[in-house]
């Protein structure tokens, strides 16, 4: 059973890991830490980390920049373990997290999301496998019609995955109307499909001789952050000191 | 039961023919006729069309365009209904065949897959119910990596199809890479997938508030094609002169 | 430009009804009426139906089954089509609504997802269309993990739909592990995939030889049934006594 | 670039083999072996394996069980890799194969798909990763209406490989029609899909929190047993004796 503090309990972001959490058998939120405290919580709630006498075996942090100089001198001062989902820290903030995972565990993630995190991981072994019996690669994400930009970056970090882990080699392919061409086998095509209210689907198709493998990862809400925090929150109430990220709660080391 | 005449039943057309119609209970091939007799067919096989004695009520043609002369020449004397599979015909055939519609039923039609045409025809009313509630429109085919234009014909056929339905005011978007925009709600993305031997697929989505329709069509091989001439048989038996397509067999008028 | 008055304007569903109705160029909420009357809408909200003095084209109603009587009578009085999606009337209510619609037109619709309704219009035609080409038939619906029924209603109306464009000539499969035998042709296999917060999916597959034709639909929260709503006003509004369904709607008459 | 000897040349496989090899670039066939030598070929074919005098790095195996013995006592006495795809092997024959493992390389597996191989390779990944997040797993295969046993052998196998990565926890359920209960987390639920002629297609879903992800494997032809042979090939040239299966080619070790 792993014990969360859970820093900015009373946000968005953190009721919905309350949520979360209540349905996990395998973790429980003892304290929550919001400067409001305006919310009715099962766990006990203290405006001032430093009041704090509940003991846990790591943090998460949703909060606001500004709030997380205070929670790294508390973390370091316990030896607790830090998922640090803020964003937005400036450089001299981003220094105090590097200098504190000399002496605690932080986790610290371009896309906090799980599901996304494992398909960056799966698709550089599909990539390797399926490339070397000639295998296509293509790319389809779809977003609402407000995102303005395209592709997503989600989409690029996954062809980025794939292409270093094939000494990159490939080519992004964005439009093929312009020209009449037989598709170049060192190519990624990547399309941009945009409506509605779409959340977020990427689509990783590897098409060979009469033989289509596909990794799909489709988004219903922002919730998802909040999945990659508690799972991470697991992973590295295990660990020592170090910077960490989402693949190595994927690759489990 | 529609008693078939297969015009090049020893064609490969012909033959994929011959094996569909065999497991149809509504359908049977009652003669063929190829200048070619090699094959052992279930049915007995004319090598000249003019000493065809058997009694049918629909002919099939997948010949080539200079054997189609005669056979509208005996499709007329004897006013049997002819669906007209055969491709490349010079202007001089294609007048033959709209004068010979003025005495018997003919169907001709750019695309035979029934599937195909099926899509045509719902994707207009979901056009036009989906777009009075705002949602939009995107297509995505998918081809092998050897077709040198994109997108499809056929994915170009839906996208024309929808917008005649939508008084023409959609244009067409290939690229989203290129500018910071957001989608103009009166534009149609397309999407042109290559990759390894996929032999076709189209997938037409409509994108709402939190919501979305999906229309696909997908085809295993291009004996899709025979598939539709068999349906189209069975619809322009019952039929009098006149020029018909694929759609009349959807509509069923 | 179609005026809406929103019956119920304060609660969940009015509310997502008037962030819709913003967004639309061809509609306006012109008034609300809720006894509460506690949030700042860019309308005038009436708490008395009977005080409310603007002019409207029709009302939509997401209310309560107690406060139906009152507004059925304000809409005859004014002779205003009503859009009803408040569920749970009893006998005496429904009575009050069909005689009503003797006087104005109201609308009623057992699922007011105006995409869901849109599928069970298409696959009739689909349906009719593949099944004479020997397609078969399958239905693969997914939902969220707290779900206890299976399959889902909506599944079973798109069979029921199928079936009933079919002379009812098909029975349904639910699972197929338990016996070693072919497909019969005249079966519809349905499925119920559980998992997760999965809102809403469903697919009707028809496979034919080497080919198949996908319709599918999929939500992404309960907001779909409020986009029904508001098309439903449109189409409504134009549209003299009688009982109306979604059904209408999508076939526009 | 791989130097392949191909045992069974002009049979369907052997063919299908020699074309695909044809367009890659990284192998070629240096010769053929074949008791019928009707075909034209681009390398030179033997009918008696004992009369070939080419060098290769590694053989591919399509031929009939009888054909076997003299195969692997040509391998062992040239110390040459052989990629075993010929079924229906007796108890001797077997025997046989396993102690030429103890001098000579020899892959054996149970299906030789790349991609299927490659997907019972990912899932367990995924699988750990994503229930560690109380994601639940579904399976849905789709196979042609002449299938007689459902669910497919593959869909077991993947099962039973996610199984076995998370200590054979599950159970497998197929029909949730009888009974109005909420789905166990501790549950795959496998769906058998007929209909047509659908090749093979395999989706492995993992739905949690608001998110899905999904790993789908679909097949065109029978094809692709014959791009995982290659694929062996080039893997297995490179080792020394020993008994391997397609795991080894996707772990690359």
């Amino acid at each position: 059973m792993t014990r969360i503090i859970m820093h900015g309990c009373n946000g968005k972001m953190g009721q919905v890991i309350s949520k979360i959490v209540e349905e996990d058998n395998d973790a429980s939120i003892v304290a929550g830490i919001d400067i409001s405290d305006h919310i009715d919580n099962p766990y006990p709630v203290f405006t001032d980390i430093n009041t704090l006498d509940v003991e846990g075996d790591v943090i998460i942090d949703f909060s606001t920049a500004k709030a997380v100089p205070s929670l790294i001198d508390y973390a370091k001062s316990r030896k607790i373990p830090v998922v640090l989902c803020t964003t937005g820290l400036n450089d001299e903030q981003i220094n105090l997290v590097n200098e504190a995972s000399k002496e605690i565990a932080i986790l610290l993630s371009a896309n906090m999301s799980l599901g996304v995190n494992l398909i960056l991981n799966l698709v550089k072994k599909a990539a390797q496998t399926l490339t070397s019996a000639n295998f296509d690669i293509e790319i389809i994400e779809k977003h609402h019609n407000q995102k303005i930009d395209a592709p997503s970056g989600t989409a690029l970090a996954i062809a980025d995955s794939i292409n270093a882990s094939l000494n990159n080699e490939y080519s992004y392919t964005y439009d093929r109307s312009k020209e009449r061409v037989k598709r170049d086998s060192k190519e990624i095509g990547i399309h941009a499909v945009r409506g509605g209210t779409i959340v977020g689907e990427h689509s990783i198709i590897f098409a060979g001789k009469d033989e289509i493998v596909e990794l799909n990862h489709s988004a219903l809400s922002k919730d998802i952050f909040a999945v990659g925090a508690v799972n991470a929150a697991k992973f590295l109430s295990q660990k020592s000191e170090g910077m960490y990220d989402m693949q190595n709660v994927i690759e489990g080391n």
